[in-house]
This record gives structure tokens, C-alpha cells and sequence, in this order.
């Protein structure tokens, strides 16, 4: 093991102090890494203050220096450098460099409170209610003008330029008579993609915010499934489009002032861009965040789409202060609000503020995913517009973006975003990987690395579809599953929900090439070490671990792991496959 | 070589566009490279767009692929995604890779006017007015009440708490007496530090902004200096500190609300901290920047002082819109004016703005310079008061350290940023390498890298000093000079001034390794290869030139470079040394 620091509870004293405080920042040198000096430069007022680090403990193997950072600024930024016998080395969010390197991927110290407690140890669930389930009274409704009916919920779904026209008619009430099935998942947050009125099946194009789409059964349906939900302990969470609305709502034709003349989202003229320099605007949403926060709804916050996009145009961008301002009325509503941004690329520069709690991590997570788990052929084209060929690449890869973004951000960022292995906007993790052993793995990586997992409803029984549309599949509930995946999701939520370490513990990788990856996380309650693999690879050796012990293995079925006398371990890689094993 | 993009006139066709303007953008593709499609990802309004680029032209060995974007947002980042034979590559600042990594390293349109032209042909020689040179009138003046006067000009610095007060007596009618060497030198921009009245040598605790110190002249001999350089085709550039004033500013006893209460740079009671909040201590700012750069003074531009803390306190960040206000002034009193910003580690998150042209590149050029070209002992501690001792390292790592901080800029703001091999805060190059042979290939690089270069008075004829308050020596007028590294520093002067390349020109590194470096510096104009060398490193192998062809030096007195005909040339990296040779 190298020297480490990351942002969680082992080596940092307070991730969320007010301004002003001081907070004890660790690292932790192993052994036989010819570590003897250690300084910290954080960053005050634009300026690198430089200390010393004491050593604080010896546990094991391990040092463990301490330092002190100020909170001084809204984000202090800070890093390592580490006097050794090979030479001077930094130590930043990237690991160790022996080279200077900009303060981009420097730890981040942010003087603001936290994403709620609960999000940060939910299982997310995402419904997209015209797909999930029916209750009696969709039976009876009109089909609206803009629809077309779906023949019968089993009908498949065809790719087109009609397809979010196709009504299945999926409604709250009938989430509300399967939420069951989702607490036998485990999941405790349900994430509705929206529901106000629109005219398409995905609603991202709202005629209002004011009311529940009569489609979905109305308010009162809303009001129905929040208290089932309740019931069962769930929060949910709702969609709020920021960045447009419909042109059918009501502000396009009565307030021009609310858009940008003749802009639209991606130049889709149903999809009118707003234009966020309206303080009656601001006042609207700031309303309207509030409203579906507060009884009888009872949101526990919102996803907001395109949020990336959001208060952005030419020069004009409000992005910050709309996410600011967004952040403050959903807290007014509701103290433990969660503001989960939608981001489909880089999000790193958005974080860190007082706007976004996090982020649907698709860069830093589904995509390498992706990239390390994909079949050989895969029947779609690229990702997220993208274009060429999803990337297959070795675990190293996935290793070096996951690196990449989550040192642009806090680990506290980090650990509240979204880790997702596909949405309603991509095609499904089953497809992408070809089978459920290989979904077994993506799964594993979705319960063990750190960040919120949101599992898209279908994925958990194998569902497949090779683009965003061809994704949103009704549920089958009156056709067989793969139960197998639905068991494997099961135990892992479970065993996440059961792990201090698995939803809180810092990272640490041991070993990543090609075909196996390895890694700890580890927090003060509870270390585990986790190994994925997509073919089988061989016999893996992990180091440093503690001599003469025997590690229990929490999840997989691998015999227990029994520490030789220098401490390493022979991991014996048989993939596909996912082991986690405690740590002492 | 491999696919290459920068900001330089070659790949971009116009690197100040005005927002909205379409600018078209070039990928080089060197053949045997593998590469059949090529597409870009801007991004626009927070959203990437991919768009695939066509075949332009196809030139020696290179095809040039030519793509559009928009200057749609104030700063425009884009990037390339490269079709290859070993699988997708993305193209970005830092680079081909592999694996995915964030916008930090996308290239950068900016769209607001660049620096001035003539700054980014500039020559900057630094002088510190108290050690540079008396006029008679020097010897007639009282010695102020905070001062100790030197007992001669030619007294050695001694260093230590006093050493701040000693007084050479340096004037401004002195430097307008020995403008002559200036001018020998080729030097075209003087920038002197401040020159307001203050109680100290260095006098960054201005005691006012409304005179130039009596003891260097008063305004008058500010007048005197500027119209003999007008006359002789040089410029002036002031010094402003903003960030601070000294405890005899009458603004700290007459304006509170000026400042901090008990706060002071660094902790330093002499120097307390502003408080940019007060309008009208930015009305003040705007009298004072305009003023000095009006007639009868007309100085070209202002570098700021501690401009990375300035407007900065705990939750308090105005630095973005101070800068913008800074600059506003300057261009109105000069629409040709330069604003250059202090900033002692990574200043990229402050430039690509309306606010600085460019900052003092000491992160992404002076330390990477340093630590290649450092002597087995310097004689002292670390680096801008950084721990440790300076690293000593390999060609490779001075490319990765300058990569990283360039790559996270544009090419412009990389161009309009000075590059140093030190100051009045630093060392003296001559003491970090050790010997005129090592400062040569230090100088081979101030002069042929991207860069503004900028050359602190003294170091041209091989002055010493082993930290900041030793190095300002007063110049030794009446000394021994070392005449080797004068002629020298003219000649790489002479040749940056008559190379376009060197000037304007792109930048592809050739190769990096331990001793020796070697990169092209291409324009539309010219190209030339460089070839710095610290130690004797044998033969280099250059490939993808012209075959056939014969490369005349330009500099360094090697002989012609014949071109085989697979398109590689060996070169003969005999260090010390700096080489340049002509590009067909």
C-alpha cells in the first residue's frame, strides 16, 4: 500500500465544519514506503501555507500523521507533500506525483453542511412512471391528444421519433400497490422521473408544476403513494425540469420574459429554454421547490434535470446562484432535502458549493463501468451521444477515470452523488455487459465504491434494451424474471446497508490490470476488501495486510483469505465474480 | 510525433473571437500515426456537442483535420475523440489518453481580446529601483527615518530582519542613465517594482499612490525615465500592490472601512489587508491605475502585487470582478495596456477571464526549470517558502510539470504569462544551477519556450544570490561582469526577437528523458527545433522531418542536420548546451 489521504472519516476530523473551524486532516503511511516527513499546503485566501505534520498513532503497519487545516475559505483546498528516501512526492487527490501538478485535483475542505445523512446511506430506486405499473384506474382514463396507446403493457418498445408519444400508462397508484417488490429489493429511496403534466410519455417537457399529471392519478395519487411509502419507511424523490419546460405550459405563451427568445434545449422547439435573469422566475421555482417538499406530498428533495445546462446561455450564466438559491428553498421546506443535480459529463466544476448536494456521476462512474465490463458486441452506439464505439479497456482504465473525476471533487461530493450502471437516458447495464454474471460484477462495483447507488427499476430482474427509449421496458410483472440478478441485488444492498464501511469507509486501491480489481474501504467501525473481476485472472496477491490473521468472507463464497507471516495474501481471481472479505 | 493540437496560430484561426464568432480549429495528424476519424466534444451552454472534423489539407508527412466551433460561451472548451487502429484516444491539453478524464484539461476559446501584441513579443527586464542604479542627485538625499543607508553601492546584502531597510539608494534618474544596456541587451519592457512612496527598500508597504518616492526622484524622474525610453522604443510597467498597503498609508488611519480590522499579509502588522467591498476603495483603484499609465508617466501596463490573495478573506472572494475592474481602468486609460498578475503557485484558475492577461509563471516554468537544471548543493532552503529541498529531476518531469499547469490555461493566457528564471522573491538562477553553462541552457529556455520571457536585472551578467533578499544585489556597474552570459542573453534575445516560431509559434515536445530535451516551436511563418541539454546525453533520435532536407542552425554554433531519408536525423546532445535549428 501507498501512503493515502481521502476525504472520509478516517482521515479527516470534520467534513463539513463551519467557516472558520479548524479540522484534523491524516495521513496514513505504511510501512516500507521510506515516508519521514510529512507537510501539508493548504490554500488561504489564494495563498500555500505550508506545515508540518506530528505523527499522531502507530496502528499496525500503519503512521498516522496529523495536521490541522483551517476551514478558512468556502473550499480550502490542501495536499501532502512527503519527504522520502526516493525524493519529494506529492500527495493530492491523484495519488502520489513526483512532478508538480496544479491544485485541480488538491483535497477539498468545504465549509457547508453535508448532503443529508439518509441520502448519503440510501439505495436509490428510479421509476419512470409511465413504465412501472398500472393500477385499476388507468384502465378507464381518456388517451390524451398527444398520445398513442400502447396495445398492452407487454407490447415492446420500438425505437423512434414516436416513441415518447407511446403511452403504457403506468401511474402512482400503481407504484404505490408495488412498493413490495421494492422493499424486498432493499431500496429505500424512490426516485420518480416526472410527474407533472406534459405532452410525452418521460414528461421532461412540462406543461406545469403545479399539479400531478391526471394521467398518473392526479395530486391525490401523489399524496396516496408518499404516505404508502412512508409506511415502508421510503423517501421519494421527484424531477424538476430547470432548464426548460414544455412550450404547452402556460409561461410560454403568458410570460415571454421567463425564456430566451427562440432558444431551445438542443434545439427541440418543444422544449423552450428559460431564462433565469427573471426574478419573478426565481420566485415561481422557488415556489414551486417548496410546494412538493412540503404535507401532504412530502418530497425528500429533487433530482433536477439538466441541471448542467441550467441558467447557462452564451454569456449569460446564473448556474451557481439558481443552484444556490434552489438549495436554500428546498432547505427551508425540508432541513434534510437532498439536490441531486443531473450532469452528463464533467460535474466537478458545479460541486463544492452551496447548490448541488451531488451529481448523477456518469462520467466518473457509469461510463468506466461501462468501459471495463462491456460485451464483445454491444447493439447500440456510443454513450450519451458519444460518438465511436464504447471504449474496452483493462480495470486499470476504469481505475484512472474514477481517479480522474473523483479528484476534481470532495470526497464528501464523491460519496453523494449518484453511481448509476444505466437510467431511462441509457441503454440497460444488462445489455451493455451481455450477461448476468458480468451484470453480477457491475453491481458489485455499484454497491462497493463509494457514492449513492441508484438502480433503474427493471435492471435488478435483468432487463434489457440497447438505447435510452428501447431502456424503458415495462416491468414485466406477469412474465418471468431473472431471479438470479434479483437475489444478487438483494444480497448486495444488503450487505451495503449492513456496512459502515461499504457506505462511509475511504478507498483504497490495491490492485487493478486488465481482468481483477482490488480495493479497500474502510472506515472506523469496519474495513473489507473488495475484488471484482470479469474473467477469470489468475491468483492476485494482496500486501500489507496483518500477519497471521484470517479474513471472513462477507459476500461471494470465497473461501476465507489467511494472512502469511509479511503480510500478504494470495487472491485466488476466478471471474466473473465479486468476494468481499473483512478486514480485522 | 504524435496528433497534436494547441491554441497557436496553426490549429486555431482566430484565438480571440468575439462571443458568437465561429472559429475553426486543426488537429495535425502525423502519418503512421493510425488515426481515421476524428471528432470534437465542446461544450456549450454545460453541454457537450460532438461534432466529426473533415480532411483540410494533408502537408510533408501531416493530414490536417479541420473542425468548427463556436465561441458560444465567454470561455469554450473543447476537445478531440480520435478514431485509431489501437482504439479511441481523446486529445486534450494534457495529451492523448486513453482513459476518460475531466474538462480541466480541455483546450480553451476565449472569447474577450487577448493581451496586448506587443506584450506577447515583449522582452521584460526587471529592475528593483533601490539596487538597479544612483543618479548624482542619489548622493544629496536624506535618509529617512526607517532607512539604513549601505555604507556603498557596493556593500554586500546581507540577509536578516534588518535587510528590508537597508538603502542603496537606487533612483529613477539612475535607470534612465544606463537605459543604454537595456537597450544592448535587447530588453523592450522595463518593469520596475513600486515605486510609491513606502518604508521600505522593496517598498510593497506603499505608503500612498498618489507619488512617485522622493527618494527615487519623485515624479518628475518618473517623467525623465519615461520619455528616455519612449525615445529609445521601450516601455514601462508599474507595480501595484492591491491586495495590501503599508501601516503609513493614510488610508489606514483615515479609512477603516478600507480595511480588514487585525488582518495583515502574511501576519506582517506593516502591511494590512483591504477590504475590496468598499466602493469607494474601488473608485480609488480605478484613479490610481489610470492615472500612472496617462501622460505625462504613460506607463503600458500594471503588474499587480499579491494578486493571487487580493480581494480574497474567508467567505469574501471579489478577486474575478476586482481584476475585471482593474482591467477595465487600464484599457481605458490605455487601450494597449497590459495587466499582469503575482501569483506564486497555480494561477489557471484565475486567468481565461476578463481580468489578467497573464500571471508570473512560476509553477508551470520557473520550478519545473529549477529542478531539472538545479546544482548538487544550492545554497538555500526550498522554494518560495515551500519545505524541502528543491527536487532534482529529469527532463521528463519538467515537460509533465509544464504540460499540466499550460494544459489547464489557454494558449493565450500560457503566451501572455511571464516566464521567469527568478525575481526579487527568488534566488538567483545563476546560484540554483551553479555555473554559467547551466544558467545558458536555463536562458535557452526562457527565450524558446511559450512565454513572455522576463529577466531580472543582473542575471544576465551572471549575478548570484541564494535567496530573495540576497539576490537583490545592487547591479555592479563598476565591476567585473560575467561577459560570457551577456552575450549570451543577447544573442537568445536576437533570435526570439527575429523568429516568429519562437514568438508565435506552437509547441510539440520531441523528447524528454534525464539530460536532454527537444521540441519544435512551429508558426505559419517558421519552425525550428531546440535541443537543450544539461549533460552530455549522447545521440538523440529526431523523427518525422522533412527527408532529404538539410536543417541550418540557427544557434549554438552546431552543425547542419541532414534529414535520412526515413525522415529522422540523429543529433548530437553535447550539454550544457542550447541548440536551435531551422524547419523547412
Amino acid at each position: 500500500m501507498r501512503p493515502h489521504h481521502d476525504g472520509s472519516e478516517l482521515y479527516v476530523s470534520d467534513p463539513a465544519p463551519t467557516l472558520g473551524d479548524t479540522v484534523s486532516v491524516f495521513v496514513r503511511v505504511p510501512r516500507g514506503t521510506g515516508v519521514s516527513r510529512v507537510h501539508m499546503r493548504w490554500v488561504r485566501d489564494g495563498e500555500p501555507i505550508f506545515s508540518s505534520l506530528k505523527v499522531d498513532r502507530r496502528t499496525g503497519g500503519d503512521t498516522w500523521w496529523r495536521g490541522d487545516v483551517t476551514a478558512h475559505n468556502p473550499v480550502t483546498r490542501y495536499r501532502f507533500l512527503l519527504g522520502t528516501t526516493a525524493g519529494v512526492r506529492w500527495l493530492t487527490g491523484l495519488g502520489l506525483t513526483a512532478h508538480d501538478v496544479p491544485d485541480s485535483t488538491d483535497f477539498r475542505l468545504v465549509a457547508q453542511p453535508s448532503a443529508p445523512s439518509w441520502a448519503r446511506d440510501a439505495v436509490v430506486y428510479q421509476i419512470f412512471p409511465d413504465r412501472y405499473a398500472r393500477s385499476p384506474a388507468a384502465d378507464l382514463r381518456d388517451t390524451p391528444d398527444w398520445a398513442i396507446r400502447a396495445t398492452s403493457w407487454d407490447e415492446p418498445v420500438t425505437p423512434g421519433p414516436d416513441a415518447v408519444r407511446v403511452l403504457y400508462g403506468g401511474d402512482l397508484d400503481g407504484i404505490a400497490r408495488r412498493l413490495d417488490h421494492v422493499t424486498a429489493l432493499g431500496a429505500d429511496t424512490l426516485y420518480l422521473t416526472p410527474f407533472f403534466e406534459a405532452r410525452s410519455n418521460h414528461r421532461y417537457d412540462a406543461a406545469g408544476f403545479d399539479r400531478v399529471d391526471p394521467l398518473l392519478g392526479g395530486d391525490r395519487a401523489l399524496e396516496r403513494l408518499s404516505s404508502a411509502a412512508r409506511e415502508r419507511g421510503l423517501r421519494l424523490i421527484g424531477d424538476l425540469t430547470t432548464n426548460h419546460t414544455g412550450a404547452a405550459h402556460p409561461w410560454f405563451a403568458e410570460r415571454p420574459d421567463f425564456y430566451y427568445p427562440g432558444v431551445f434545449w438542443l434545439g427541440e422547439p418543444s422544449l423552450p429554454k428559460l431564462n433565469w435573469a427573471s426574478a419573478e422566475l426565481r420566485r415561481e421555482f422557488r415556489a414551486i421547490v417548496r410546494r412538493w417538499l412540503s404535507q401532504p406530498y412530502g418530497l425528500s428533495g429533487w433530482r433536477v434535470d439538466v441541471a448542467n445546462m441550467t441558467a447557462r446561455h452564451g454569456a449569460d450564466d446564473w448556474n451557481h446562484e439558481v443552484a444556490a438559491m434552489l438549495r436554500e428553498a428546498l432547505l427551508e421546506a425540508r432541513p434534510d432535502g437532498l439536490l441531486l443535480a443531473e450532469h452528463g459529463h464533467d460535474a466537478t466544476g458545479d460541486l463544492d458549493r452551496d447548490g448541488w448536494h451531488g451529481t448523477m456521476n456518469y462520467a466518473g462512474f457509469t461510463r468506466p463501468v461501462w468501459s471495463w465490463l462491456r460485451a464483445d458486441h454491444v447493439p447500440f452506439d456510443g454513450f450519451l451521444g458519444q460518438p465511436e464505439d464504447l471504449p474496452s479497456t483493462g480495470a486499470e482504465s476504469l481505475v484512472a477515470t474514477m481517479s480522474a473525476f473523483a479528484s476534481q471533487m470532495s470526497w464528501r461530493s464523491w460519496e453523494s452523488s449518484w453511481s448509476l450502471l444505466g437510467s431511462h437516458d441509457t441503454a440497460r447495464i444488462r445489455t451493455v455487459v451481455g450477461d448476468a454474471d458480468r451484470q453480477h460484477v457491475a453491481a458489485g462495483l455499484l454497491f462497493t465504491l463509494p457514492g449513492t447507488p441508484m438502480v433503474f427499476a427493471g435492471d435488478e430482474i435483468g432487463l434489457t434494451g440497447g438505447g435510452n427509449e428501447s431502456a424503458r421496458v415495462p416491468m414485466p410483472w406477469n412474465r418471468p424474471w431473472d431471479t438470479t440478478t434479483l437475489t444478487r441485488y438483494q444480497e448486495l444492498i444488503a450487505l451495503r446497508k449492513a456496512s459502515p464501511a461499504l457506505r462511509r469507509g475511504g478507498l483504497r486501491w490495491v490492485h487493478a490490470d486488465g481482468d481483477a480489481l482490488l480495493f479497500r474501504r474502510e472506515s472506523a467501525e469496519q474495513s473489507v476488501l473488495v475484488l471484482a473481476s470479469r474473467n477469470p485472472a489468475g491468483r492476485i496477491k494482496a500486501a500489507g495486510l496483518m500477519p497471521g490473521t484470517t479474513l471472513e468472507n462477507l459476500y461471494g463464497g470465497a473461501p476465507p483469505l489467511h494472512i502469511e507471516s509479511d503480510g500478504s495474501t494470495a487472491i485466488d481471481a476466478s471471474g466473473p465474480a465479486v468476494q468481499v472479505w473483512a478486514l480485522p
